[in-house]
């Protein structure tokens, strides 16, 4: 059987991380990745070997810079079966054309409105829902993180509500313009925060609420989670369920941060140090009086990357259950 | 009539506010200031005209310094009425039998238990039980900063439950030694967090429940309040309340950060860009099917400062009404 | 005699210390500050008394925001004698035909190219060479900080060559968006940096290199100063030298970092913890086979406040003897 | 021929980097890891498939963490031929006669005194001189970055003199408890640096000099190089030079801060995003009046990791000509 063919459109943060893991993928392959700038991400880029597209009026300033492109966007996504979008949030949807002309699945990432797509995916709470559809949007990090454990908590226990505070971390570590360098900047200021009903894009029947932040740092997001519970259950049932969740980790050993975090991701010598599951500590695990309290942390890099292998694989029909595509896609990438 | 002699054990971050803060009343003196360390702080504080103290085996190097101390500790406690302690967390529990043996009160820091003095003080929720005791505990200021705004919004709608979220600074703005740089760092991992059981020391019939971090930043603390209200009200009702809050102040006026903050007072002149007063974005206050939600930030260096006048003055009787205390202190300091 | 009517054309980080510094003159006053938004800054410069001007299509804004404009940028200008222009770097060039227009004096800051004016200023170098002058540039804070030691070094002791490392503050204190959070960035990366030429503005003989880099600090630049000088001296010596200058401080007692160098200055009870001297530490000084090393510490925000109140007097011709400028200067502040 | 039995006493930044590099090569091997603590480290160290040792009276903490001990630290060292201690700086020092005892041969790292092994190394620069010895130090992470290269530039150009700011982060990315999070840190304030004297302990007849800070970053150091030269040459000339070596990389491409220079490692897969050599930004390479001027950033985690390696084959004489163990250690860690 041949490989599907996925081209990346927008080379960055997400872009990267998702070429490599279809990559790495035995039934899905890379035809090609496009990038509007010729600089040291793009040389890396042709230096890993992939063919590099860009825009028709900038393949003159790659020639220059001697990184030459394999041809325009436009080539790119004719040769493709879907196109992976990770162009800057907003950017995208103005894609969509280009796409359906090009008669090209497409997936977007959660920087784009759930209108755009009419679906939002993340592989555990609605892998199946996928399956076939022409255009879908990935949901975000924050947003894939919050559904990764309120899915199977709400399966198992029932979640009559959940109440969420967000710390996000201000910019990615590669950004050295963006801040605060001191400071706490509330993020939206008007409550609640819009993470609550992104999660509905997903898990419709959830009562949630968020609020959220920026804060002076740029390795990962910190979640403080609060779910009141329907069923009676105590925090080492909690502990089983989440255990059997291959994209939510444990923390402990001596782990008392979000760096010593990415410092384990360093160690296992994952790719870019990347921690593609939730970090949950689990010591923080608690059920009080019906609820359940617990700290979880979210590698904004890369936790939606084999959500979008994931998605792939529904969309191109490649395998229809769900648990399979996400063992699949995990073992490929080392997860 | 004569003022009252206020000595101050501790000469750091609180310890310096509450002299000045003491000083500018009419009621009250600082006869002297207690430090172990002849360093930048002492020699300021010899400018700002106090007699400074320290312990018997540090005369000396005072005296190397250029700072001479008036005293030993034992000295300046012999001439107080009332001692403010405000050594580090748990240094100043070893104090309290020299206070006992001098017969003088005194006033302990949230770092300190409830056990150690038996009442813990926040002047608009309990400054009448105060009155007259020899001990008393003035909480921290996050538990400060909590009760400023959980006792109006209680006593006015009822408080089914509180849940917040801390997200706390890790260091003071002059502290280069404390990190993190670029972490978050849940404090404590097990949950619920003390924070809760420190806002009950002063409101005991609160059902509350929180979470904390430490995060790299120095200016101010965060908090996420969520609270369930027993009756129907409005956002603008809430407000109302709050905008009765001499020490809750409201922040708009396209303030968007804790940096931000910080820079009003510095406009303002305040005495060390203290922000004395609780800052609640008005524009993030939301009543959302029957629950409040809104941010506020916390001047930790600062917020617990008009507390300990108050505490004086309820311990000296030097004035019986909690109202008039409030007024009196916020106008000699200039709040 | 009447007060000279001033106007601070940018009430942001330089423009609004600059009024409360000419407001503390008694040869001064300030007639006017003009600014574009009505944040919280216009609030508080409302609530400090001052009239606020702003631009024609913006006065309506002030309105709605509750802080009414007293006119126009252009009514302020006509009311002034001389205007100080502290609008962002290179916005300042094109209010030149403003002011020549409206006949009236004006100074700008070092954001702006010294071909704007001709003249470059520092009080303590070349004060005499701006009496009288129409139009006159006051140099950014490191050209400032590095002419106030270098011209009394140079005077006393020739320097030979100056080799300076300008290791800058990447944003300030109140800005929460600017970064970056963890990264260093040589800025600009060609050498030698433009910092050099632009101390020869000022001190046309001195053979002088600079690098300079941008770092996650909000509150001081360091420079690390190596000076070859023509003849021998030693470290007291030089100590000698600087300890004369007003505007030189040294620092010690325990002091470790700039936080502690702005604790000084909140303890001080400065205005918005100004530290408008070269922060030096004397320990630092060395000479070493006849160069000189030190390091210093210079205050972004404020160090240039006391230059344009100098600048001011000696161009309005108030005070012809730049020492006795910079001490009245000086007092007037408390500094 | 049997591979050289290589121990590494100190799993921690460094130590853990030395086992991967040296496991890497083909001519020893790593036959333990001693740690003191079992934490999230030593897990991974497990799964890595080390052997780890620990003092006697740990074992039985490695036990009850479920990382049983392979023995004690004694038991490792009698196994191996060389010991490379990576020990906390001035802990190595203690070691030393327990190696002595156990007769093998050590390695220490650069916060240790030239004086314990009266030989320090770097191997582009005096790698001979470290055949056969039995004690070693490799210098450190700064040091390394500077003799790399000065020592090339001297012997091409002659280095009439050195003048160097060293602008330190302040703790390792996995490290949430150092700061500061706000401030510069001159570090030592005494000048000159002990940088200079470290650098002439493996090149004794350099005219050097250098002052050093601490600073809010994780990532990388970066250096501020000013070298006076003997000889006439061009900024192409020194990129001639430099260009030669293997462990100096030039960074441009629009990569604008250390930031991105981890970013490019991270996107080559680099293990742990290392980056071992000394990045100089290629455009900031000038000569102005015979001297030169220049920007280095060192990854201060890893650049002496293949510098241990060449050690150890100098003195086990697997190999007796520098630049071929270069060669060969590169190659093996994929550099």
């Amino acid at each position: 059987m041949s490989k599907a063919k996925i081209a990346v459109n927008g080379y960055g943060t997400i872009g990267k991380r998702v070429a490599d893991a279809v990559q790495a993928q035995d039934d899905m392959e890379i035809i090609g990745v496009a990038k509007t700038r010729p600089n040291y991400e793009a040389a890396v880029a042709a230096q890993l070997g992939y063919d590099i597209y860009t825009l028709a009026d900038r393949v003159e300033s790659f020639e220059k810079a001697g990184i030459p492109a394999a041809g325009t966007l436009d080539d790119m996504v004719e040769k493709a079966d879907l196109v992976v979008d990770c162009t800057p949030g907003g950017v995208g949807e103005s894609n969509k054309a280009v796409y359906e002309k090009a008669g090209v699945k497409a997936i977007w990432q959660g920087g784009e409105d759930h209108e755009l797509t009419g679906f939002s995916f993340n592989a555990v709470s609605n892998y199946e829902g996928a399956l076939g559809l022409d255009f879908v949007r990935v949901v975000s990090c924050n947003t894939t993180g919050l559904c990764r454990v309120i899915y199977p908590i709400d399966r198992e226990f029932g979640v009559k509500k959940a109440r969420i505070t967000l710390v996000r971390r201000s910019a990615d570590p590669n950004d050295a313009k963006k801040g605060p360098i001191n400071a706490i900047v509330p993020n939206p200021i008007k409550l609640p925060s819009h993470h609550g009903p992104d999660v509905k894009s997903v898990l419709p029947n959830i009562n949630i609420s968020t609020m959220a932040m920026k804060i002076p740092t740029t390795l990962m997001h910190l979640h403080t989670i609060n779910l009141e519970l329907e069923k009676d259950c105590t925090a080492e049932d909690v502990k089983e369920v989440l255990g059997t969740q291959s994209r939510v980790r444990f923390v402990g050993q001596g782990i008392t941060s979000t760096a010593e975090i990415i410092e384990v991701a360093r160690d296992l010598k994952r790719p870019r140090n990347d921690m593609w599951e939730n970090c949950v500590w689990d010591e923080s695990i608690t059920i009080d009086d019906g609820e359940l309290y617990f700290f979880q942390a979210i590698h904004q890099e890369s936790d939606v990357v084999p959500e979008n292998v994931d998605a792939i694989r529904a969309m191109m029909e490649l395998e229809s259950d769900g648990a399979k595509s996400i063992a699949k896609t995990n073992k490929a990438i080392g997860l």
